[in-house]
């Protein structure tokens, strides 16, 4: 696959069914993420990659508190209040995690990846994000989600049998699976919208109209 | 480019030549840099991009007494003990991060991702590491440093006019040009070495003899 239709194309995808995930694409996507520099190529990092079914019902029950203190807490009125304010883009995502917090138990994969003197999140998330995009040029959707390290770090921690005291940090759970929806481009605001040159608030040179790369580029 | 190419070879390029990166990569580094997804589809960040010659050397003098700072505390002693003990991929990383040090001023782009409310760094790192590998696509050398956002945060923000007060966060300062050096696979301790499956300190059913992309697959 090419790298910008990798680029383009990698979202969210919560959506999976329950057929396993191989382990020679768990083998390619693990190799790919350890490729990516870390501070000082300290390689600081861990990671368990669950497909046991049990365990996976464990963790979707913690998803589920989680994503539930996560709506009473940072999220409070924000699903209401972009459906009253038509935001459809926002609806999709709270929709989407809300379909993942109520069928967790069938995502066949999930992988936590553990770091430590990393505290800017620097060297891992790089990592991360290289085997999301692994993953997705085999087919696989993948999402990243902080809420359990966030919520229920401990308890993942006691779960999977982590050394916490010896400094691991849990950054993400990543579910993985064969996708039940369509790769597509997301909506973003516009690059040159976000992007200052110089200095901040000076508008760059150029501007993007539409992206770069499309689909019918492939 | 393929996507494997991309992510495997995409290392830490700290050593540049002056030339300028041309507007049209910069707007595609870009581009690419926003598809990535963020929390909640949040894109909470803004990015800088500096060519500046006059603020280029500014940063540069800040990057080297960053760098100081890094080895009188952090990496204390630890060039010393690498070189003494052979480790000759410390000792390279180290020559490679003083290079840059003594010849920012030549680097001609320098690009500084700002986020907020992303406490983890899960939504920007991934998006940075996005700009890196497009760079990488297009004949660009990238090299993420965190050093500047350590110990530099304000001068830098100072500098570049940055409302920190508005809560945002230097992530990174991602140095640009074209390579004087030559890409290539990096030294990484094997992913079956760093992949535990189901619980903590359980091998995986694979292992990785030699990495699963080379330069000959091309």
């Amino acid at each position: 696959m090419d790298i910008n239709e990798a680029l383009y194309t990698t979202r969210a995808m919560r959506r999976v069914s329950s057929d396993p995930v191989p382990d020679d694409i768990v083998k390619a996507m693990m190799d790919a993420a350890i490729r990516s520099p870390s501070g000082g190529n300290s390689q600081n990092w861990r990671w368990v990659t669950v497909a046991d079914r049990n365990t996976i019902v464990t963790i979707g029950d913690l998803y589920s508190d989680a994503w539930a203190q996560l709506n009473e807490t940072f999220y409070k009125g924000k699903a209401e209040q972009a459906r009253s304010s038509g935001d459809k883009a926002t609806v999709r995502v709270m929709n989407s995690a809300q379909w993942l917090a109520d069928n967790f138990a069938q995502v066949p994969l999930v992988v936590f990846p553990y770091h430590r003197n990393d505290p800017s999140g620097a060297s891992i998330y790089p990592a991360v994000w290289s085997l999301m995009l692994s993953a997705r040029s085999q087919g696989i959707g993948t999402c990243l989600t902080t809420v359990l390290g966030t919520f229920k770090h401990q308890e993942v921690a006691d779960l999977l049998g982590v050394p916490v005291e010896k400094g691991w940090i849990n950054a993400a759970a990543v579910t993985c699976g064969y996708p039940l929806g369509k790769w597509g481009l997301a909506k973003r605001a516009p690059a040159h919208l976000v992007t200052y040159s110089e200095t901040w608030g000076e508008p760059p040179t150029w501007t993007i109209d539409e992206p770069l790369w499309k689909p019918d580029d492939r």
